[in-house]
């Protein structure tokens, strides 16, 4: 282990993860904190990062997200498709304080899509696997699934499943019906809601007032109609995706804890190949390798 | 116009409407108030009579809606499909102080639907014409399909086309992005959005973060989004009603003012022949007629 050299940040929405890194790329502390993006101004950002950043030695910072976003702390440009991860590297967003890795922005017509924050977790897969070829999905609160071929990130396409289901659950009749609840282990509401939607690729926009009215008329527990909710809006996601030309027979899963478990059982519905990888183990090498090729890192002799 | 004879009340979960009708089912003087279904007690419910009917003279009352559900002043049984009209009037639920219209209840597998108050609007078009065959839709918060043969109810369905609408528009990130604006008259951005969904089958679940995207990289106009988000969300509708058995090209809407327009709007788009029905010229003939049938009505001689 080596001297501290950079300050890593995953600045998001709602969360910030901070990270001081040594030279060769080590974790020597991890924090997290509120994000602020949305509410603070500029004099807020700068005591926030002073916050997350306090007792560590002044070093170069660098930071993906939406810290990079209008609402952000700094508006970092978007790069576009194709997209060759060294291009993120050359195109780094340099402030007085830290440096933001730029979002990746999809314009065709009528096809408008952003990523923040997601282009350096995928970045961190391709710099293991150069010549990677496939699906990457990184599931939350806007579900993002990446296409690569050859190692460049060719397209991408973004479904707000999880703000939906938030938004389902607790601002709708639903919310009536949906309350979370002990199942069984072995209950599979999920899974068949997920092979319901797939099957009739996720046209039946009716399935949301029957989870009401199987309630009423006492059909259905009410823990499986939290997860027939959850099954239908993931299994839309994944139909969606099929049809938007992801190959959903293999896919790389990016994510935390219970939301990979959920994705990789949805997955499993339709027999697909998943490979799962916690975006923790991801997200710090990410960092520290575009901040190396940008030079940010002291080089000790 | 004769006496007094009738109070009919159409009591939503929202809003109730009252009306006092004379011997001839003509109303003499109607009011509103809020509806408090969800949140009263029995007294509260007594009061809330009280207050409505103040000044009225002690007559039989009837009334249909969400008033008869568990959530409401006395539970109304429900019936179940095929539907012929007279059984309505032979299922009233009476309690002391009105007369409640039963629901109607479907509970065929993996498809329940209920619908409150709906069922005497549908009633009311069926006592006009007995031989009705084909589609009423009633939109709203719960949107109901229903699909009449020869004058009987024979299949319905709800989707929560309204409801869903403002979960998405106040409770998503697209609330940053559809606020209510100013459009020229001709545009067409809900016109396309209709069409663009049912080309597709309802079954591209990424188009709305394309809306908060769409607004990012500078798109489209903002009240383009607004009126995309709600062609979008009916276009699922008009798409799964179809994909559900029921027959788009001829649509009889019963409704008030800006929806029926907004749906006579999106089915155009499909080339429907569409006949629009004001609900406030139905609903008080018929519960009138139910009054009738079950001799809540006196005789004078």
């Amino acid at each position: 282990m080596t001297d501290p050299a950079l300050i890593a940040l995953d600045w998001g929405t709602t969360n910030v993860r901070a990270a001081l890194l040594d030279g060769e790329g080590q974790v020597l502390e991890a924090r997290k904190g509120e994000s602020g993006v949305g509410s603070l101004d500029e004099a807020g950002f700068i005591a926030r990062f002073g916050e997350l950043t306090e007792g560590w030695p002044k070093l170069p910072a660098i930071a993906c997200g939406m810290v990079g976003s209008r609402q952000g702390w700094s508006e970092a440009h978007y790069c576009e498709l194709p997209l060759d991860v060294s291009q993120l590297a050359a195109k780094l967003h340099r402030t007085n304080h830290l440096t933001i890795v730029p979002g990746v922005m999809k314009d065709t017509l009528d096809q408008a899509d952003v990523m923040r924050g997601e282009e350096t977790q995928i970045a961190a897969l391709l710099a293991e696997n150069p010549a990677f070829d496939g699906t990457i999905v990184l599931p939350g609160t806007h579900s993002k699934w990446a296409r690569i071929a050859k190692g460049k990130l060719v397209d991408f396409k973004t479904y707000m499943t999880g703000e939906l289901f938030d938004a389902f659950a607790g601002h709708t009749i639903l919310r009536h019906t949906v309350q979370p609840a002990e199942l069984d282990a072995d209950d599979n509401a999920f899974d068949v809601a997920v092979g319901d939607v797939f099957m009739t690729k996720g046209s039946d926009w009716g399935r949301f007032f029957n989870l009401r009215a199987a309630a009423l008329v006492g059909e259905t527990l009410p823990g499986q109609l939290r997860e027939k909710l959850s099954g239908y809006l993931i299994g839309m996601e994944l139909s969606s995706a099929a049809q938007d030309g992801f190959d959903v027979q293999a896919v790389t899963i990016i994510g935390g804890g219970a939301l990979v478990e959920r994705y990789t059982r949805a997955l499993a519905v339709l027999a697909a190949d998943v490979t799962p990888r916690e975006s923790d183990t991801l997200i710090w090498p990410a960092l520290f390798a575009l901040a190396q090729q940008a030079n940010m890192i002291g080089n000790e002799t």
